[in-house]
């Protein structure tokens, strides 16, 4: 099996990537380039990637105690993924990007998440360096950003901490300016940092030259006290090694220092760290303190993290969506080789008939129709969702802000939705193997491994929930709700004239209604205890809604370009529609029944009683 | 957390187990003795079993060459577990049993699953020895089961081959008389056996003496060629080394070799081979081939093997639920301690209170009462099936048969809705652990690997449903969802009568019509294939419809022990029966809707169009 039909179709055929050169910044490009870089990064993944994800897997990192260690073929990887030009691919022609729009480059990426997600494709360092690009200095771009993008430095996020989780208003660490020059620094306001943070990812590793943390801390006030909640967070340049305005590794060690690795379930290609900062294991000029510049002002560092959330988000709802696919290709194939059993006839089994391919079997196709319809229609969202970040960033005011906007609600799905059902899917993937499945001698156990991730990091699911519904649905006046109910209702119009696809039509409009009667009756009270102790039923009715309205919108499109259904792929994308209309989208009934009942079983049973 | 305090509910205030003393069998019995084999059970899987849980995963079985090696705690569990004499608890007195309930040594055996499923307590060895005194002869219960019993020998099923997986009318491995004589063996009809079994658990070890396989194999006709389907199917005792009419090994050992070991996802604790039987290896008397002993008639082995199917079918059910039990502990236990984040109040969140413990949290909650409302709820359904196995054994002749008929319909639910629901309560509990979740400092990943086999093994998924809509639902004319119909209706009718639960008692009325219209809509056409395309969704809706019930059930015996409600754990059942019916049951409609259409969505599709 190979993704790239699938690709081509959703890019070219249904969102018509190829006019984006239509625009000044992506005037240089056409299909071909496009296409270029697809081909070299399915190359890539082919090569460097897909051989290596058993190996990334049983050959977890470890710290010798002085470095850490991981494959060679990891190092292999990460050099060619670099040397393919990715890391920059979007950027300006004059930092020596390609100018490539997000759609491409999200498409692209998408190889190297199937072929293995753990190694990692650059998607942190690629955040970090842009948003250095948005909100650091000239010699921030110059010494950190550009270091990056050239695959000579790689990123970090450092949000979380050991005791705060997810809850960021909790962050303790400390940011005291570093002398009484601290403004002078020419990479920016020099700050000496000292805190623990937890669950970073590529948090230590030979891989690259330096390692560039971006680090969420607390400036104490004037009475040495740090400002409760998300307001007294700020954002800064941790760099592993001191570097001087050239970009050059000075030989000082700065005082980062790995505290532990964290022994993973799976997605084992890449470390996850606990990092102590200012501890006093590196001193700097003899001084204990990690040194760390400012990026923008103080207190703004929340604002400045969440710039990159989006295509973050993104990345995770990739990701998810991508082992989905490995596992459907991999069970897929498997059900085309695999002898056993009979098909049933009408008069039932025949014992002396020859053995038939699993594939024959009913609920065998089910298992797979099942997988193609949440990872193809996850993977069609995906794109979506990266060809809104182009409208946002090339498009007209009016459409930019649209885009901006839709993005907004629908982030929360991108990210939520491949994490809870493409790991589903890779359960399937499993099923469909039998016993064979449950063993390490086929991919699918670690496909499914990995995924578990998904709706943990980045924001876990719950997380997800509270943001749409907490806040996503309601912002603007619910405009942003509004817009995208407007863009599933112009698909249902055209889907109404199409005769199989009006009775999808009428089902998707009703869901609809029901999701926006929903909203309303979870806020009927006003009280956000009792709209959003539902959040998360909310969230995957919400979800359903919206893949069925891509399933819908994939459908026109595939009818559109082969009216007579000669290519067979056509039937495969009709059904796996139907199959979500028919097996999944009737699901939100129940989910939105506690939702609009505001339903307080959970949220009042007290503690004593479970 | 203790299981204990649910377990005495389920058993005494919900089930009445203590009057099984009136049965004749169970007449030295009382509340003491079953308490005694409680207390037992418990403390020797607090003390030998849950310590060394990672241990087993961690230190995988493996090969030296010579022997199977398992780590020293595997042995001393299960040296432990025999010396408790729970492997002949339910046997007559005369052969050294202590001739207990199934109930009880059910309720008795989930300690074990609970604090390390894989270490294993016997279920395999008892099912085998069990066969035994039923099918086998004389001879044959004193050399093999009276052993297994003792702890001296242990047993496997050896059904499944290579090449045909669940399809058991694919069975190649040939069983041909061993010499002239062959019928005059003391041990029984004596056959040389040749073939490969895969999924073979506790294949190959050094835990005990002896090894007896239970082997399904077919005997060729006077052509030479073997029976197409089941029917040609016999079964055999192969040890793995000889034994003479006293059970003592007599040195020579017999022609069974390790092919290899299943190296596997979790569920570490027990080896999982496949065996070559009769290869020459290890030759007996200078020729190849395993000797083989007939236990009953020729070609009716598969008879003989499903006599025993239920309680191996209760067995799965049970260990997926106390899987899923264990993670609800853990994650209840976490949710308890941990301090993240804030309640949200009427007017949101205020960052300057002090953090919550995350079960403050109405989404965490959400969570941990799912796990509650599936975990109990499968357990009170695993307890009543093998309440249903006493009654069916020691009943009078027509409960006796309602019990066997009854079985037959709950036993696919029993094995496959806690395979399925009791995962999904894992993969809450590590979303309730967060990022620790993923990691394998915490016991809850490892819960969720183990659990992944439960759909595969006795039976996948699909099988079952195919037995349940295919087979159960149908055999006597239906009689028996006609009994089970009753008996739900039963509990609507006492429950209408209690204000708190008469809303569920309406919904679980309704949830039963729906079952009904939905089974006959599924055959209105008489085609299997018709039908059976959407087994599973129809297993779904009837398992959740079942649960519906127990909770129902459970939520009435809470009442009238506690109608006050003066116990916080009554208001913990009736919470959980309460999420049951406002979360889980509204889920039905969709998983029907497909069934009563009997859509072919998936059937239909072309191979070429996935």
């Amino acid at each position: 099996m190979s993704l790239r039909p699938t690709l081509d179709f959703l890019l070219y055929q249904w969102l018509g990537a190829e006019s984006l050169n239509q625009r000044a910044r992506f005037a240089d490009h056409s299909r071909e380039t496009f296409d270029a870089v697809l081909d070299t990064c399915e190359r890539i993944a082919r090569e460097k990637y897909a051989p290596f994800n058993r190996t990334v897997d049983t050959q977890e990192p470890h710290f010798d105690g002085e470095k850490v260690i991981l494959p060679q073929a990891t190092h292999d990887a990460q050099k060619a993924y670099a040397a393919s030009g990715m890391l920059s691919a979007a950027q300006d022609y004059e930092v020596g990007g390609m100018q490539l729009p997000y759609t491409v480059e999200a498409a692209a990426n998408a190889f190297f998440a199937m072929a293995s997600v753990s190694m990692g494709s650059g998607l942190l360092t690629v955040g970090n360096a842009n948003l250095l690009m948005v909100h650091g200095t000239e010699a921030q771009k110059d010494v950190f950003a550009k270091n990056e993008f050239s695959g000579r430095f790689s990123g970090t996020m450092c949000l979380s901490e050991p005791q705060a989780g997810s809850s960021l208003s909790d962050v303790v660490t400390r940011a005291v300016p570093d002398g009484a020059d601290f403004e002078a620094d020419p990479l920016g306001p020099r700050y000496r940092l000292k805190g623990n943070k937890m669950w970073i990812s590529a948090g230590e590793h030979e891989l690259t030259d330096n390692i560039i943390h971006l680090v969420l801390a607390k400036i104490p006030g004037p009475d040495g006290k740090l400002i409760p909640g998300t307001r007294g967070i700020s954002l800064f340049i941790v760099p592993k090694k001191m570097v001087d305005t050239e970009g050059r590794l000075t030989g000082v060690r700065n005082d980062v220092a790995l505290a532990g690795l964290n022994h993973k379930l799976g997605w084992r290609g890449t470390t996850n760290t606990l990092l102590n900062f200012g501890e006093g294991k590196y001193p700097v000029n003899g001084e204990a303190g990690a040194v760390g510049y400012l990026v923008g002002k103080p207190h703004e560092g929340l604002r400045c993290m969440f710039h990159m959330m989006n295509e973050a988000r993104i990345g995770v709802g990739t990701a998810a969506t991508m082992l989905g696919m490995a596992g459907y290709y991999a069970s897929l194939d498997y059900a085309k080789n695999r002898p056993q059993g009979r098909p049933i006839t009408g008069a039932g089994k025949d014992a002396s008939a020859p053995q038939s391919r699993i594939i024959e079997h009913a609920d065998v196709k089910r298992m797979l129709l099942a997988q193609k319809s949440y990872c193809e229609g996850a993977l069609a969202l995906e794109l979506y969702c990266a060809r809104l970040v182009d409208e946002h960033h090339t498009g007209e005011a009016a459409a930019a802000d649209e885009a901006r906007l839709l993005l907004e609600v629908l982030t929360p799905i991108a990210k939520s939705w491949p994490s809870e059902w493409c790991l589903e899917a890779n359960s399937l993937a499993i099923q469909v193997h039998g016993g064979y499945g449950y063993t390490r001698d086929f991919p699918v156990e670690q496909y499914w491994r990995d995924n578990r991730l998904n709706m943990i990091h980045e924001g876990t699911h719950g997380i997800q929930a509270m943001d749409l519904l907490g806040r996503k649905v309601l912002m603007e006046g619910g405009r942003g709700l509004e817009l995208l109910a407007a863009r599933i209702n112009a698909t249902i119009d055209r889907a109404s004239q199409v005769p199989e696809l009006a009775a999808h039509a009428n089902a998707l409009g009703k869901a609809l209604q029901h999701v926006g009667s929903a909203t309303k009756a979870a806020w009927a009270t006003g009280q956000p205890g009792e709209a959003l102790a539902n959040a998360v039923p909310y969230m995957q009715a919400f979800g359903h809604t919206v893949l069925a309205w891509i399933w819908l919108d994939v459908a026109l499109a595939a009818l559109q370009a082969d009216a007579t259904k000669s290519i067979a792929a056509t039937a495969g994308k009709l059904g796996a529609a139907r199959y979500f209309y028919h097996y999944e989208l009737p699901k939100i009934d129940a989910w939105l029944k506690v939702v609009e009942t505001r339903d307080l079983t959970c949220a009042d049973l007290a503690e004593e009683s479970f």
